[in-house]
């Protein structure tokens, strides 16, 4: 059984577990004030171009975005997410529980642009309803499709304009700025956004996400946040020290490279037996649509989610590969895929 | 320089490092689905001969806590803590973010006992006060003292006949049950409480607590309450794991009696010289009373904290011991306030 | 100018002053333990043929709904709505406030069916997302439509066998009633729902709403709810001694009798002329569509509100009716309809 | 029986009905858009002499409370207030609800100073604890006592020298600034305090609160707050009616003087008595030391609450008078207790 359910199926790449084993017996300041996480927000600000932003490191993606909006939203505001955004429907309702309703936008690709935003704040005129405050999108998103610069430009603009918040959720970002059609760099997210994050947990740390805040009114006071919701941990620095490891060299963009690799040589296979996908994701997600008697093939030696019923005879299926896929393990899938297709014609 | 500041100054055993090396590249499910976790749950109900209890893992303490007491109560209902208790001061107000007050009782040596439960109980009378319904006890507590079977015992009778819910924070449980002074074992946690954690991260781990559910009708949906707070890890197995390196032999109470042995060792010495303590600690965390000239020496070689003012001449110190702490460490410790005691007199 | 954008735009029915002029000085205990309130609640308990359910009075809707949501579901448990639905459209949050999400289910009249609940069932599989636990329904509608006994019926079955609350809004509850379409009558309510209140500030009332809990098992503790959300008044005594007063005869079924009256005769004029109507309602809320310079004139000497835009010439506008309708004003409003269609003709 | 138990016993002073009455049939906007509730708010900004202010009405103490506190402060933040103080001990958690943990000062006379808040201050010291951001007295305290002119310019000045923002809860503010040993007048607090109410309820009206908003940065959007707390009242001219009656004249003033005065008559007679008071207050409540044994006698006729017990023989009550007391009823409490006392020796 080979699995593509997730980007988080194994543990870390094995230079970050060599980076925990070297420094193990050195003694730090706890909660993240120790020279390693120092060090390590020295190098991301670098890597960023943006010496005025904030880093802080977080546990895992939903309680770095429950952190960060319940931080900068006022009681009465609200964030505006896709009707696919993570904190809408995979969060347990982790956002309404600090208070916040989501604004839900209807979107085909799992994207928003400038005229979903405008629509949902011409929607809220009074304070019988939330105020809208905060724009939360992910890249890529949850279907695997990412933002051109051009759409941060116009959506961080219209943020701009209306006093709106613009957050990233950067859970596989790696994927989406190694994409062969992205033209974003870590330096346009610090500047097009007023917060975002770099996901470690989906491309090779242990666990870890690296949240920037770029706008400077939204820093204050930020680390209190992050203890009130049991985010801060006594050993701040494994969270740190893997971010050290993923960024002293370009080990980050190498791993989330290979994993969109694996995806593309899926993909083009796919493609190329005339099968079609349910989006067009240019990242380490795809969403192929597929026979189900060759998907229960498939699934006798794979793992993978069923995404959702096509037709009666067709499913879409969610492949996720990572920094860790085989690529002997997806020469198989491949093989395999063509030999059922054949078998069914 | 070496630090007496806290017992999470370093990083993991070595063979939790080990653990997690050799375990890397296996494919699991994730959010603690998986087979690691599954066996480390086994393996702990069966240390602490509750198999109806329910086990899960988080990433720290403030953690934990928010977590019980947020799924544990209804918003009307409220914990009752010593004044002393972590949730009360150390925690950055995480349980009232969660919609909960905390009662405080005063209290000499960091215990509740039945008569401030009882008394806390007729204090709150009707629906214009909140309702007692849990409560906190650490053990050992926040100023390294520990209850007795019998007291604990007592507590347990006093809130199950008054329906309030026992909850012990066991950040430190190891320090705690390989104690000289202890008479509790796993087994009776598991029996007395309806909930109890076993703290990883300051015996050991990298990070990682294993909260215990005994009360069965607090069990239902608890997976959900920790989605929503952010706490499930997407590679949950790594808390797992750790867990299950420190309990399938007995290294989660070497480790534990190591830390207890250099902070006797160091009381020792001190109670020698002369020297009085803040409180009775029989743990790894100690409070000596010390002229402030002395601490001045100490802290050119030392770091640890300073607890409070006793007089005008004289400052408790905290020094806290942990798994890592070297023997040479603490002689050196002892030789240089046995010098700077004879220099004084 | 008159208006009909309410039915909360006079005080309060003459009847009801004159209750509280009469008891004004006894004096009574505060908060609702008081001798009035009991009576009120013994004659509701009678009027709606429930002696087992519970009796409690609010100073709003939004106070009421937040309140009832917030005290029976646990911290990741979800409500249920219409999209149209008030606690998701116009309560500023208030719902999420208190940490719950809402499930918006899409609608064509305003009215939830037992497929919209499985279908939201179905959906909602683990611990990444809320559990769905409460069905939340206006009766009238938001939109002024009603649910008939059958309806009601079907729904109160599936949420008993899926273990879900069934909530009803009744901030109109009198003019669903006395509609002459409708076939519930208020023992219906307390057999078929967990809980619903019967308005009465948009009923004749200065304010007022009275919550029914039917279901035993919420009614535990539910005053400390009240308190601690600020709707425990006082002099609990004004809300109830208005209840009392429009519950002991017919007079809260006398005055929604009147306002659906008015609404009925515009309705009838409204059809006669030939105009259509955004959604067929048989209460004190109706929706007509109207040419954009009809609804100008009208506008001259009559307030509403827009409701929407039909077409480039024509919109939906919201006329309301209530206790407090003139039957002079309605038949001036009329002619003016008559004589600004025929100009247009 | 005569009841002492509360300045709430009875309904409302009878020209507020009247108000009511004579304005009943006038169609208005809802929720405070109306004439009345404008023309209100001009008339005390004036008497206020701060038109910078923003006033909002509320239904009752705790609610307003509440929606201050949670409007004003971030999730991290804290109040500070007496360990006497309305929002610690009688409003069933109402603000810890909201996310906020209270820092409880003690204190001997209900009233905080600067060196209290100095002292909590120097306990908060980092993002492990909560952080003291309001500090909430009230006027009258808890226990009848008032603050000086002198002693609210020092707070006031502590607390803008700190960043911390001063909030007084004036629910019996009217017996406060009527007592004979008061020296502040309404613009005082205006200038003086970041917020303060002036409470209706306990002095006069049926409910209602005015709350005075004079920190411009905290009045955005604050009819958000009130509306997703369940306070914005579809009838909100019920309260602005109330206060603009109130104040049109000198009513609120010869309301509370009449209180005080009733109290003032049954302090000096308990005291020619050789009665003791557990403190010193010159407003409408107070709490004479009596013999058991005559607390038994009064209650033949009298209601009051027992406060605490100060010996095995004598225990202190609870006598508040109001706008309503009767001079006859207090000439038969005072020759009573004359009787029971001389009976006694």
């Amino acid at each position: 059984m080979y699995s593509y359910k997730n980007d988080y199926s194994e543990g870390a790449h094995p230079r970050i577990l060599n980076a925990l084993m070297e420094t193990n017996l050195e003694q730090t300041d706890g909660y993240g004030d120790d020279v390693f996480t120092q060090k390590t927000i020295e190098l991301l600000k670098n890597k960023i171009d943006s010496p005025n932003s904030d880093i802080h490191f977080f546990s895992g993606g939903t309680q770095t975005n429950l952190i960060v909006i319940s931080a900068f939203l006022r009681p009465h505001e609200a964030a505006i997410a896709a009707e696919t955004g993570h904190i809408l429907v995979h969060e347990a309702g982790a956002i309404e529980a600090t208070g916040h309703k989501i604004i839900s936008i209807e979107v085909d690709d799992g994207k928003l642009n400038s005229e979903h935003i405008a629509s949902a704040l011409s929607a809220h005129t009074d304070e019988h309803m939330v105020k809208p405050k905060l724009v939360y999108i992910s890249n890529p998103t949850e279907v695997g499709t990412i933002y051109t610069k051009n759409e941060l430009e116009q959506l961080s603009t219209l943020c701009r304009d209306n006093n709106l918040y613009l957050f990233i959720d950067g859970a596989r970002l790696g994927s989406a700025l190694c994409s062969t059609e992205n033209d974003l760099a870590l330096p346009d997210l610090a500047k097009l956004s007023d917060a975002f994050y770099i996901g470690g947990t989906k491309n090779g740390a242990l666990l870890g996400e690296a949240l920037v805040i770029n706008n400077e009114s939204l820093q204050e006071d930020f680390r209190f946040h992050m203890k009130q919701k049991g985010a801060l941990l006594a050993k701040g620095r494994i969270l740190s020290l893997q971010f050290l490891e993923l960024f002293k060299d370009d080990l980050y963009f190498q791993l989330a490279t290979h994993a969109n690799k694996m995806a593309d040589r899926i993909k083009d296979a796919i493609r190329s037996l005339g099968y079609e996908f349910l989006v067009h994701s240019p990242t380490n997600q795809i969403f192929p649509i597929l026979p189900n008697h060759v998907i229960e093939k498939l699934e006798e030696k794979n793992q993978f989610y069923i995404w959702s019923e096509v037709d009666k005879d067709n499913s879409s299926i969610r492949v996720v590969t990572s920094w860790a896929t085989e690529e002997d393990a997806v020469t198989a899938f491949i093989e395999d895929l063509r030999a059922f297709t054949k078998d069914n014609r």
